[in-house]
């Protein structure tokens, strides 16, 4: 494709005008079309960027000049309107989590091969500096072996209710725990509770175990009282600190650690070491803004995109035994 | 008692020193004598506050002059120098956990009912300011209805090879949540991870439920970058985050909450608000001044203490069950 | 004026590619056309928002249709630029500072009133809610006596080669005292120093005095290692500090103070306080946002801007009058 | 000497209960007694320290066991009591400042060096590691050219009525940058303001010319809501920000800097880089307790102390030229 790729977004609600900015700025692609259900949102898309709009998603789909969509309606629509784009021969980008369940999402996979089509999954965060940062450092074994990684993720944001905090929140530390491990976790427990609708948690605990005895901790939340946006990285010998909210120390690097240290005749001593604390500098590049050029690419060159179906699968796996052990009061459930 | 109370001290390890200095410092004890089993740490009471020093604890309790001892050794051998005390008629506060097991917390309590003579728990945070603070604003339903309470207590901290980091950290922790909540646990689950030394684990994630659907959680760890002693209380009016290291802002109130707001056929709306944050003027005094006070007061006047064997029991069932939590992989454990 | 504004932008290198953003935004306005020196600027202009692009903004200029223009040049320029564009019967909205020299200030308001049109000065912060806030606590003499206020305004910033950190960075601090107090200063003090280029200071500490003994003291320096945008405000019954890149607590009021209470005799004690922190809730709009507005609404309905061509003179004589302490080694002199 | 110093301490008001604490700590030292006017502070010193104590200092000094006196009165006693002190044959700490005139100071240092006895500065601040590191990245170059320093010591303190800001706050970072510039300044100009007490400065800014260049500033002020006890290095290649109330991150070094860069033919670039931070590793040692044991070891060795009579009489010297600066409302001033 040597001309501009020729972008449709589907949900001007939240998210969407973040993508639609993005789209608009980059040299390789065209915004030429919105769709939202609710046409009071579609006077500022019109505006600002003169993108055709549309209260309903198929008459956008319809439009044979749109090479790819965006997707970013509320989780439970997304593997509808999926199935949509690419039935109608549309790259399809999709917000995260890729479908309410792995049946759906493997779907979605089988109809993007068969078309082919570009399917790939909003996970941004594995399109940020700092996230590929902390996955050098864990490959190179600068923090010797990892131990444990927790997350905090949690504001007083945005209420919702047909999916939970697990489904909201949780897909982005899910995310990159499996980018930057390289790995899927073989179990999951989870607990969490309902405050404000039935049946829909507001807060969750979530506990993974990875190969290699690596644990991790999610607590995703929307009661909060402050914006926390944290994962700490525990290693042997060094230790990181990601604080996404904190532009001049994103990450902090501990060379802090404990190890064994083995005799011969099995006994062991506990090496402690604390040393300097280092902050990288991280080049810092907008993570939606790679996101949407990274599919820009792989529409227009045929790219299979870094987050692919298969990525966004695996992601709903974890979140499918999450739910399964958030229903079973915390019992740890096998990731399939 | 009209004269100072005689205190001895048994254990001038980590913490020990600390206790040394505050009871020399009260006007109404005399700190008299001090045991520990390794000499070399001797020296310095003896240079610091002319007390008598012993190797050998049952020497120190031979003393027919010394009213009361602070025992602040290892974990396990709480309860059996805790006993041989009470039994020689001293009056005793015993770090915490009080004992390794509900068994062992009982009999402590049954023989210091019958000498009769003082028996109280180092449950430091019961007597720190800002916790007070906290159970009175909660009492006050300050915050609406508690929905949840989490809290971090991590540090490169002292690595046990005894006892694992539940029942290392988690004691201060579980102190507060039953103090400012006034209730007990309904059920635990705990899940951890050991890296160090087989058997103990490192860091822990523990999971409360209390009355009312307040959930609890949480995070105790000796490895971690970081010294965090942060503990958020979310509430459908009001949120409260505590940072026992912040001196400038222990308490921070937010005027924020999300609660349901019912209408009468049914339908309820959500109502959101995002007000001012409050930083509370609090007198601090140093807990471990006010306990040791406390603890002496109780001696001379015959007071039973706000931390007394029953108080330190309680914290010893909850560790109990979430040790047994531990055990099976995260299921959930009812509190006895 | 019916019809949106159709507004013009001059210079598009640091700052203009924000004011543009901002103008085509404003649903009461239109950016039509972006002139810059450097043809390489204009692409982005031309692709986001479907501007005509010069690089001679006499060009620019010459559009019969354009209501006003906006110009977001180098400092020095400022005069000429907003001179021929007044003289071309536009409404104009110069940054700061308005110009060089007061007499140049005076020359572009006396013209302004001839024809008559806008001119209006880009001092931000005066569009900016937290120091509305300020503005109005300080009004209500809600601090007690106001005693100093100083500012730190930092950065590792753009290094200027034409004017110096005082002509470039201290015009915000400036406004922001004169907008707070309501006052000018009686006299300024300056003094400096040039590491980089020859005569033009890299780091300016500025000492003003406002009537009633109000001392103000401002640093203003682009080399430093962190961003800080920080003003403190001292009363004598509370303080506040003003951290414009917090944006959890853009303002803290401590209820902090020291007053004398005067006895009949002639004696006075020293009363100090220290209660509580407060932060207080601000809806937070873009100021830039807001300023744009402004200025599109002051062209609309023919109003005066609140950062009128007056406001941008007092801000130049302070700068002449630091100008000429920096030049005489930090000598007090008098603003006239 | 081969027996412990024996210590007497006059003035036990504000800062002597920490010289007490650490001398008694010492093991090469024993506080022997205490002297304060004010009768009611001697119980504590009695009790903790069993320390002989006396309301007139001169009967302290008239005992001739003792072999040193540490004074920590109000500053315009320091010359007096140190005199009497010296002429008793005692070795003297005595706290900063060292008196309230070079002619004073000077007179100290020719009677210490008759007698001979040691007579040395509390200038804590030459005893803190993390001003040991800054001074040894200074020499080593590690900053590129030292461009220029600024110093915040502000706090809701101490309010004096005898001494001003100047004299009571300042010298902490006056001989901070003596020690790490390894220099005197050229000339001083200051600007203060008395909000309080009539002549008493509550709030200085202190701007200081050392040689090559360097400009220093220091702000000094017991009126301000919080506690910052802050100083920036600007360097060249590399910045410092050196925050004492921050303990995890006592020096942060910003691989950050602008310098010129010529060509042959007087043309210049400016580079700029901005890379990683680092936090390092400082032993921490109380500054304090440090400055007691370095003041025993000179007593004991008969050794120079590293802040002796020279040291505090340089800081003085700047103390005196910056006060008459103030009087002559911020006209520059040579130091002497």
């Amino acid at each position: 494709m040597n001309k501009p790729a020729r972008v449709g977004l589907i949900g001007y609600g939240y998210w969407g005008p973040n993508l639609a900015r993005n789209f608009h700025a980059l040299p390789d692609a065209h915004l030429v079309a919105v769709a939202d259900a609710d046409a009071t949102r579609l006077d500022e898309p019109a505006r600002l960027y003169q993108a055709r709009t549309y209260t309903d998603y198929h008459e956008l789909l319809a439009d044979p000049t749109l090479d790819a969509v965006a997707i970013s309606t509320p989780a439970r629509t997304h593997f509808e309107i999926a199935r949509a784009a690419l039935e109608r021969g549309k790259h399809v980008l999709v917000e995260k989590p890729l479908a309410m369940s792995s049946a759906e999402a493997r779907e979605l996979i089988t109809l993007a091969e068969q078309k082919p089509r570009v399917l790939m999954v909003g996970h941004t965060f594995v399109y940020n500096p700092a996230v590929w940062k902390i996955r050098e450092l864990i490959e190179q074994r600068a923090l010797g072996d990892v131990y444990y990684i927790y997350a905090n993720r949690v504001n007083l944001g945005r209420v919702q209710r047909d999916i939970n905090a697990l489904w909201s929140i949780a897909p982005h530390d899910i995310s990159i725990l499996l980018y930057v491990l390289g790995a899927m976790p073989l179990d999951v427990s989870a607990r969490g509770a309902t405050y404000l609708n039935a049946n829909v948690e507001d807060v969750v605990f979530v506990t993974l175990t990875f190969p290699n005895q690596v644990l991790a901790h999610i607590h995703a939340s929307w009661l909060d009282p402050s914006k926390v946006r944290q994962m700490t990285i525990v290693g042997s010998e060094k230790m990181i600190v990601y604080d996404d909210v904190d532009t001049e120390a994103r990450l902090r690097i501990y060379d802090k650690g404990v190890y064994r240290h083995g005799s011969e005749y099995g006994e062991f001593q506990l090496k402690v070491h604390s040393g300097d604390i280092n902050i990288p500098k991280i080049e810092m590049s907008e993570p939606l803004r790679n996101e949407c050029a990274h599919f820009v690419e792989c529409v227009r060159e045929g790219k299979r995109p870094r987050t692919d179906g298969e990525n966004g699968l695996r992601v709903v796996r974890v979140l499918e035994a999450a739910q399964e052990s958030l229903e079973k009061n915390g019992a740890t459930v096998p990731v399939r």
